[in-house]
């Protein structure tokens, strides 16, 4: 079990420990079937629909996770976080049902909806520019200023155990209708998530491989496992994922990567906004672009993963303006 | 229980002898919640989300309980039906899974997807002209030519008691939750899911108040429990639910109607697409008018609803155009 979150990796008991405490405040996300998925892809597919989370994300999992454990004593400092928007609303909504103050750094040109819906939930949100300023050092300086507890997206045990929760239900949920996954994809930014799942995985259905799903361009954790060590990618390469525009994968999260993921996929920017328009026209799911990912992956890997059986793709949020939805959905989806 | 399902009305045995049939055909969609939804309601909202059923409808449920009863010897003959598009998608599906022929006449206007989706699940369409030509002529005749047994699109009681298990299903889901809803919200055009709900939640939770929703001009159903007897609209009125444009309630639903439906609410066509644009923004679901209709009613009516507790709403479909889609999602979402 963690004692130290910044350096304890996360354990299965871990996970159950943040299920037990999740109980009642996060959505058990249900297991999805589309037959048309089936059919494009030849293989039975299962979508852990985290768009239908609290707060839009899978991100809420981890941010209560590691929010609800702070002392009382430090509670009433509140807490501060660095999120480009889903970990921010999932700070925020936990931080408003705990009745803690949230200070959220977030840059400007982050998705619309994504920072309104995190000033909705009560946040402070301080704007910066991604080019000239750097999110560390703004909330570094708030939290000695303040005393607020930092909240990291992903390189925390406590937050991948939270995140770990998703792969815990998926698993388990499928173990009860006699369902093993012969793999499952997951995107990455960070890692947290995939990390999270990936040990709930090894728990409760180790013959499952795993498989990562980046943007392109940011393939940083293929890379790195490639490589067997963290490399970062290149600056200054946009995606429209601006949910999985993390540098580098978590130190933490990238031990259980090395361990547990057995290969990766990218998906360009037409293949993101494809997976969208699948999403939309067969699943009738809003997902985002970093959360079609692992959608866009399938479908452009088909025969890679129909050979394995049984398929589980988590689609990890649907925060998106209706722009770039209107912009997505106005492409045929793939057949 | 059922012989004659142009005669005898469904009781709750045929629900549950329907979902035996049902079981491992279509998706036990899962009961939905959103901290948006419940703030600007004043009250805990669930959601039952049938754009995530087979066909993106909840349609299929008595297509298959229907289709799935006709004898060997008639089978190899086929099937048709009439539809503005998602009961088409729910037989030609249906068909296709049970290995039969199916033809499906459809309004020339009903929107491309739904045409699209139809074809592409093999059934033959046979277009029609809404002013000017008769789909229950065109239908008798191909059924006449061709031995096809016709599916009615509700009013038939095996078709009402496949639609009856989404309710079956909600009032399960919410019992082993420990939830008593105060009060449904169903959209209706015959009436057939509204009629079978009913019958479901008349077994299961008989203190829930059941409420139609209709679109502002084809509230038909209300007009017609208002008058104790089945009144039409007026012809020529158009909705954007298109889905939703029976001229009248079924005989047999209405039955059903007149015994547990305790009241109704309309939504204008600018209501429908904000509900649209809020079940986007904030529940991530891709709704199509008419099946916001329930949302729609309960977010122009809060008080309400609030005043009685718990409150289940049925989204009934997700089958919309992109382009529809895209006018929806650009309007703000209602506050």
């Amino acid at each position: 079990m963690i004692t130290d979150p910044l350096r304890d990796l996360p354990t299965f008991a871990d996970i159950e420990d943040a299920a037990l405490r999740l109980k009642g405040i996060i959505v058990h996300t249900p297991l999805l079937r589309s037959d048309a998925l089936d059919a494009a892809v030849g293989a039975p597919v299962w979508i852990k629909p985290e768009m239908l989370q609290r707060t839009g994300s899978f991100k809420m999992r981890g941010a209560w996770n590691r929010i609800s454990r702070i002392p009382d004593a430090d509670r009433p400092k509140g807490v501060v976080a660095f999120s480009s928007g889903n970990h921010a609303q999932g700070v925020a909504e936990t931080a408003k049902v705990l009745g803690m103050k949230a200070t959220i750094v977030m840059p400007s040109d982050a998705p619309a909806a994504k920072i309104e819906s995190t000033r909705r939930r009560g946040a402070e949100v301080r704007l910066y520019d991604r080019i000239n300023e750097s999110r560390e050092a703004i909330s570094a300086e708030i939290a000695a200023r303040s005393g607020a507890t930092t909240i990291r997206p992903f390189d925390d045990s406590w937050i991948m155990a939270g995140q770990g929760t998703a792969g815990r239900e998926a698993a388990l949920d499928a173990a009860a209708m006699g369902v093993t996954f012969g793999s499952l994809i997951c995107n990455a930014s960070g890692g947290g998530l995939l990390g999270g799942v990936a040990v709930a995985f090894e728990a409760l259905s180790p013959s499952t491989d795993v498989y990562v799903a980046e943007p392109k361009g940011h393939d940083d954790l293929i890379r790195s496992l490639d490589a067997k060590k963290i490399v970062a990618n290149a600056p200054g390469v946009r995606s429209i994922a601006d949910a999985l525009m993390s540098p580098e994968p978590g130190v933490l999260a990238f031990e259980i990567h090395k361990r547990r993921v057995k290969g990766g996929f990218t998906a360009s920017n037409d293949q993101l906004l494809d997976a969208m328009s699948f999403a939309f026209h067969h699943l009738k799911l809003v997902a985002e672009p970093g959360g079609a990912n692992a959608l866009a992956v399938l479908l452009n890997n088909r025969a890679h993963f129909a050979s394995r059986g049984p398929v589980l793709i988590v689609l990890s949020g649907g925060n998106v303006d209706a722009e770039m939805f209107a912009k997505a959905i106005a492409r045929p989806p793939p057949a």
